[in-house]
């Protein structure tokens, strides 16, 4: 392998010329990472990553479900009862599997930090196999490859974590009270005390009563406590909700028939519709709140998770069996945005896993709503096509400064630069391209490129 | 600035050269110009326009969609209520904001009207809003910039504005009356009587009924007054139809149940069910009498109109929140084809703002039913990128014979030439990119150019 | 025309010059045809070819519906009741309208199949009708003209056809008799005995009773029926079942319902719930059945068969009046794959009109279901543009390991090798641009380009 210079920028060499200079512009920008999964653990007590499977492997579910595609047993990637224990097992499987990678970003973002991080210029396969593990392990024992020091290394300015509502946060507290000066935040993520359907709902509201002292078996009591909870959020660094739904849609119930619905879905055993109506009523007064405190909301939606019941069961959630749906969102969004959309404390950031919302509807609604915002290409579309798909079917309609910046949204740490790199090669290829076919002035693509690379992700997600 | 004489073609030089080539051919034809939504009142009256801010800001729902999600309030780009009357004030605020529009097909259009037009080549800002204000002022007081002139000075053949049904066309009368010899003509469009969820739909029916003298409380009177609409129309020049519906359902009821149908809307208070019932079924009773009249029609189907109530209540419409919906036309088309589709006297004409349905069914469709040609992309596809995807994914299915060439579909007069332009450059370099990758023979390319920049529209809408 | 060595390649210099080696490289490979549908009786009576307008106008829906959408009557197709009878009159027909095909795959296939099997290197028009069928003419009275000749000549390796679950497969049981050496394949195509919307779908169960000696008119002996249908393909050298469903939607019934379900379809008259419902069953008992006999399933979803009732009366099915429908499998497929899905036994290969499920739907659930893999572009999809949004919308989630190579799908035999070869120059243009911005490395191309020119159509068909 070996990292080519030009790799992900346009073909033609004159755009290429203009790609690469604008790609070395913002090359070096600190990164912004305001959407993510990596373990507040890492940051608080900035442990050892324990080896090369761990690292790269078992809990990367765009790897597992690729080699489960292929017919590779979860327990040989050291998933679920009775699995393979020797790292090195792993990683041999894994690497005699490269092949299955090829065209996609997991090749990329892993040979990125094999090659940067751990000076691995091999391409994996069987016959490379022990070096790179040998290599990797080697580094992995050294202080500076914890995961403080790799924030640092990897020139990371701000990261948000996503944590649920019940979260006592006490490793953002233990890193908080350190001398380090990283900047880690929580992000809100009430999906478990919002969605009927969660597994153990009921539990979760009796818990989040006992939290915040709150009486969460009335409707003003359970908004009482979001609100409780969102305030600790807040002092804890927190600037954004995040709420993953399986639909866009919302509503605006009158209060009568909010608290009766409540009521009924307090009770346990909620019928489906009335569980979808519950979310999207929450999604409303999640607005509301923001109005009051300030949190961006971010808007996910669109996955069926846990699409084999048999995966779920032995193996647990995020085991790459989550299927996007089509979506929609025009009608969906429209009783949030009639309440509160027009009100300018309010920002709305959207994400989708059905591509055909980009033209159709997210552009023209975040091209007129003041309150919204595009996050980027999410989950199977942060990617090279994906993003060029993204850019060229979103921006004619909302401008680039509807648009949110990047996300890494990743719990494998070590693919953060690499994903933020991906990022701004493709966004430097398009903005190229614009200026070769004269749409945009080449002042115009060096002014844009820093925007896209970060500061819109700051103005976005309020980390300013 | 400065218009670049190269923009928009492709990157490639060997693709390029060619495409300018097939530019040439076709960049000084006539305008064919067969929808659209110019005043009537400019061509019949001939007016100065008054300022740059009514010309460029104010009236255009792609520059004030913009603005607003932005932040900024209606009333300072001079709607509503209270609003800012200066018009130079408006300008300076659109001029401080024109780095928005970067990367959209306003900006093009906008930049082409100023440079050609008005002779503005520095790029819009807060620092050079007043040079290009003055600039614009000075001549719009020109009697050479008023429609009629502008008119000539377009190149333009013919121009088709769109007229509800109880329009007494008496611009079009006026300017028919003139000695002047531009070609304007109206475009039947009735959603006002015939969508039973339109505002004052009862009212708008007894109107029907005097101007007409048929009797509009009957289904056979009903549709006697559009025939007799239609064959005013068809006096003054008129050659095709046009339906805004927001879906493309339609529906060919035995009588008595059309009967019983009209006589239920009639009545007002007509369900949602009925109303989108009635739609449909008028959609297949215009096809009827175009067998008999002639007039082409088409479809504009798709669009969420009025997405923010507060907006719509104080700005009213066409302020930008319309949004696309998913839009399916196999089904929704089956009645109507059925009925009349093999029919060899009906052309009907289809628009979309769902691009999904490009390659998935209107392709196919338009590929096999003689009677379906497909419009050009429509509202946010018609742009750049836009025009790429429409050919990329309709071309294969059904060829360039089953599309209707371009439709500049504005009110927006300046923008005219500017839209065709981008239109004839896109063409070009699709044509050219199928020459250099041989699928199609270099003097193919150069028959089909002009087919694609005024003959398809001619034939398709009957302007011959 | 004459064509172009580089025909299909991307237009950068650079990229076109390593898709052009890559291209050699699979360019003179056998071809491997695992779905498709010549007729059995050219392999098992080896007839010669009439005329020109039977081998390439009459019956090729494509080249029918495109001149039908431009108003030319079946009957001068030599289609219908008092249909033209001179095949050099609907050449010339054809040969006049050719112009209609332009930047159409039907013109690649033509033109392909002209020169490289017929000399004819002319562009077809009137001018040039007489010459080119006077050539083509000549040539099919030749005895290398005949449909094992040509089979030899396109360098076929095997080839499937598609057939009734009620054929006896004479014409297979003679080739197999026959000293002839190539190797051609039914496929146990059930529909007729599996829908209960097929017209004459109580007769064929009646018919699939005595043909089997089982009781159709139970579920029991019903499914029986097909395990015997099944092994009798089986034994005649099938190696896949094919499905073509109106959607793919699965169902997995707990068995007294699926019992009493077939109880009401075999009544006649079910509702349309109904025979969705049984087809939804069915898909999952088929994949049961594979798990016992190692058929690959594919399920062909998503069009909507006879859009004209006038033209499915009077000229019957496949003229071209079949249209794509919006589909979705995440949710319709959860059935049956939570059934059977992660059986290693089971593949199933899933084919779809509506390209807005590739990135969506396709490509992440054959990026994790074991069993699953992603048929090649269908029907309308089949094609330079088509295949190219393919690979970037499948590649990044999929990989290439998941996709099951290229079909032909097709019953115009002379266009098998052209078929093959759009596919194989435009994956050798899309390997190549992966090398080119360097997401993948040369030597890896050059090993996945024979994979999908046919090593993978191979294996998903179980075809070593």
């Amino acid at each position: 392998m070996t990292l080519h210079p030009d790799r992900l920028l346009p073909p033609d060499p004159a755009t290429r010329k203009l790609a690469r200079e604008l790609y070395h512009a913002v090359a070096d920008l600190p990164i912004v990472s305001p959407h993510g999964h990596t373990d507040p653990r890492w940051w608080g007590e900035n442990p050892r990553f324990s080896d090369p499977a761990q690292l790269f492997v078992t809990p990367d579910h765009y790897v597992t479900r690729m080699l489960t595609s292929q017919g590779v047993p979860f327990e040989a990637m050291g998933i679920g009862a009775g699995a393979e224990t020797d790292p090195r097992a792993i990683w041999r499987l894994f690497a005699r599997n490269f092949h299955l990678f090829r065209g996609t970003p997991s090749r990329l973002w892993i040979e990125h930090a094999l090659e940067s991080l751990f000076g691995v210029t091999e391409r994996l396969s069987e016959a490379t196999a022990d070096r790179a593990y040998d290599a990797i392990a080697e580094r992995l024992a050294r202080p500076e490859f914890r995961p403080r020091e790799l924030y640092d290394r990897f020139n990371i300015e701000v990261i948000a974590t996503t944590d649920g509502a019940l979260d006592d946060l006490a490793q953002h507290a233990t890193l908080r009270g350190s001398d380090w000066s990283g900047r880690v935040v929580p992000t809100y993520r009430p999906d478990a005390v919002v969605d009927p359907e969660a597994p153990g709902f009921a539990a979760a509201l009796d818990r989040l009563g006992e939290v915040t002292g709150c009486d969460t078996g009335s409707w003003e009591g359970y908004l009482a406590a979001h609100r409780a909870r969102r305030a600790f959020f807040i002092s804890m660094g927190t600037t954004a909700s995040d709420h993953g739904h399986p639909t866009p849609r919302t509503a605006d119930l009158p209060e009568a028939e909010a608290r009766a619905l409540f009521d009924r879905v307090r009770r346990g055993g909620a019928s489906a519709a009335n569980a979808e109506l519950f979310r999207a009523q929450m999604l409303t007064e999640m607005a509301r709140m923001s109005l009051e405190d300030g949190l961006v909301m971010q808007l996910h939606a669109g996955s069926s998770r846990g699409h084999s019941d048999a995966v779920r069961a032995a193996y647990g959630p995020d085991r790459g069996f989550d299927i996007p749906l089509p979506s929609s969102f025009t009608e969906a969004l429209r009783p949030l945005l009639n309440a509160v959309g027009l009100d300018p404390r309010l920002s709305l950031i959207l994400f989708t896993l059905d591509e055909t919302t980009y033209a159709r509807e997210l552009a023209p609604l975040a091209g007129v709503w003041p309150c919204l915002r595009l996050g980027p290409p999410w989950w199977f579309h942060d990617s090279y096509e994906g993003m060029r798909r993204y850019r060229e079917a979103v921006t004619e309609t909302a401008g680039f400064y509807n648009t949110a910046g990047f996300n890494d949204d990743t719990r494998a740490l070590c693919s953060i630069p690499a994903r933020h790199d991906v990022a701004r090669r493709v966004d430097s290829g398009f903005l190229a391209e614009l200026v070769v076919t004269h749409r945009l002035d080449e002042d115009e693509a060096f002014e844009i490129a820093p925007l896209l690379a970060g500061d819109l992700a700051r103005q976005a997600y309020r980390l300013g």
